[in-house]
């Protein structure tokens, strides 16, 4: 690689049912973004930026790539706008990086954002599962909890995992979000009441699945050196990695765990000089309680089958071996589409730098965040070390 | 700039109303430019793809970045959806070469793909619509056809531009297109039928416009140093430019020029070993008649006012002073949305080798692409060169 890449700053909104629109949101969050840094930075010094975002059905507004321009105040500035499902965001950062890898670059912005509360219940419907295979599955009724609970079924029998298990994800993310003041929920929920709520898409109940929530995020990347200029404790990219699967779930050989997943941290790691080992906290893509045992699974942590015993015993809490999600992951902190996998770099960005208060995992040095798309057809995987402070 | 990067495959499927729906038009765009390689070459060499599409919409598919992967047989590629409306492929287009340039990539596709005639009509119109500023302008009753009137309009009335110079720019571009079979159009039109024919939205008439037009095409980008393990005649990226500007149209400085393109342009140029001087042909996103007008001037061939007279002088023919849209541009070939920006630079891979049969630009060395987004809220600029032959 031709040179290393460093988060410098970050911003993010709150995370809920917000009143503001999309332009409001994106315009907090890059405002707190270049608010974040610490020797400050003008905006003029931006040179690109890179915006992830479903964006085109929910807002009715379409380009969205000038938006940020706009909303940044810099009208002119080039900005791709990357859509990768519900990893748009994790796409979006992994263009920021190369952007700046490539040379032509020494500061872009990455922002993510979604105002999916504003969206009539059909459209609203449409727009998400159009994100899975239509052809032969969602024209079929399969939705993205269906996606999810055949999953979970499906891990249940080969591998045994239990329904507390899967419980137990939600009971620690809901525990966590209300450490988190920008989490949509701020409620915590009893194994008991999870395993009781409404079944969505056996067996998945209502407690297993992310919110609908609007909400943006916004990082900043620089090359190591210009990111000196700016900061003595940089947040750098340890690695890259990036996969697709088959749009449809039926056509692959596992129903055990996402593929993508396993490729782009196969990718990400090979890329690094950090191993798993190292890795103090992850932020994982739970938009249902089994994804992220699926995660660990996937991501080389655990062993297949060993995420269950891995929850029931602590070790993904904040404290325990591995933190999972100490913002509330998308289950309880919410998922924005298009805001995530930008929003997991936010809290990677606090733990590492150990500003994450009553959430911060004690000494975490090294961490991951991974973004999924789709029913899993898109991943990314991104490793994240702290600089010399 | 780390390491300069090479064209050395392309693939284009005919445009027009066709049969096939997207997933077919990527994979005959793939195939054939997989196919085109002097030395062959294998898929499994493909590290990595991006996908230029509005797609959501019109499909009923999303996160179509895996489709791309699948239809090139390499399921579990890592592929980009970039959607930055019309200039989507464009923008597209210069993620493949950040990828390459930023050493982590050594060979990748790029493709861009629309499938637009089997949308309902009401569908069809918001689908396009949102691409342009919503508040203010679209729900205002502003058309596509309607922006580029105002702009045509302006010109006129600022520049002297007359009617007849843009009925020339449709005049020029079906005679381009009965000269490429890939073409939507093969029908010549002469001045007094583009005068005549009905208003779209004045001074704009129903020849002024380009087609609704299903359509693929795909190109092969590797280093220069492992693009001459494949041909002998790489197509060398010589200059890479792009920007944004306002949604609105009505918040620009000017309605004679698209500020964008500008902005673009100068950085394409900046980067680059030639100038515009050496520029042998462009391939220019024209929309409609006046938007090849208002690209010359933008590009900065034409001063302000004269592209008018460069095109009615028969500058801009085949055999004039500076070729414009030997394939019949977008007006003729047709305008797949996400696919033109891929489709121009396979034009200029047949212009470069010589291979472009009757519509030849006789020695052609250098050319350039011009993509536009939107009403002009996103523009590339990227600058080809003939490798040593």
């Amino acid at each position: 690689m031709a040179r290393r890449v460093a988060v410098i700053g970050s911003g993010h909104t709150r995370f809920g049912v917000l009143p503001e629109g999309p332009r409001a949101l994106l315009r907090s969050a890059v405002d707190r973004a270049v608010g974040s840094v610490d020797r400050g930075v003008e905006r003029t010094a931006l040179e690109e930026g890179f915006l992830g975002t479903l964006g085109i059905a929910g807002w009715q507004l379409g380009n969205v790539s000038a938006v940020l321009a706009e909303e940044l105040g810099r009208t002119g500035l080039p900005v791709s706008h990357v859509e990768n499902a519900c990893a748009s965001a994790g796409f979006a950062l992994r263009a920021g990086i190369l952007a700046i890898e490539s040379g032509r670059r020494e500061l872009v912005v990455v922002a993510g954002v979604e105002k999916m509360t504003d969206a009539p219940s059909p459209r609203r419907r449409y727009w998400l599962g159009v994100s899975g295979d239509t052809e032969w599955e969602r024209l079929a009724g399969l939705t993205f909890a269906g996606v999810y609970g055949l999953l979970a079924s499906r891990h249940m029998h080969e591998l045994g995992t239990p329904p507390e298990a899967l419980a137990e994800v939600a009971v620690k993310n809901h525990a966590n979000a209300r450490l988190n003041p920008n989490a949509h929920f701020q409620k915590a929920v009893s194994r008991e009441e999870v395993l009781a709520s409404p079944r969505v898409a056996a067996p998945l109940g209502l407690l297993d699945c992310c919110p609908v929530t609007d909400g943006a995020a916004a990082v900043l990347l620089a090359s190591e050196e210009t990111a000196r200029r700016y900061t003595d404790r940089p947040i750098l990219v340890a690695g890259v990695g990036a996969a697709s699967d088959t749009l449809a779930v039926q056509e692959r050989a596992t129903l055990t765990g996402l593929p993508a997943t396993r490729r782009a941290a196969a990718e990400a790691f090979r890329d690094a000089p950090i191993g798993r080992d190292d890795i103090d906290l992850v932020e994982a893509h739970d938009c249902f309680t089994i994804a992220e045992l699926l995660a660990l699974e996937d991501l080389g942590f655990a062993a297949p089958g060993e995420a269950a015993q891995w929850t029931l015993s602590g070790a993904t809490r904040i404290g325990g071996r591995l933190p999972v999600n100490p913002d509330g992951g998308l289950k309880a902190k919410g998922h924005p589409i298009g805001a995530t996998g930008v929003s997991q770099v936010h809290e990677i960005v606090l733990q590492l730098r150990g500003e994450a208060g009553p959430r911060q995992v004690a000494g975490a040095r090294h961490a991951l965040a991974h973004n999924v798309g789709g029913s899993g057809a898109s991943a990314t995987v991104t490793l994240f070390s702290a600089g010399a402070g």
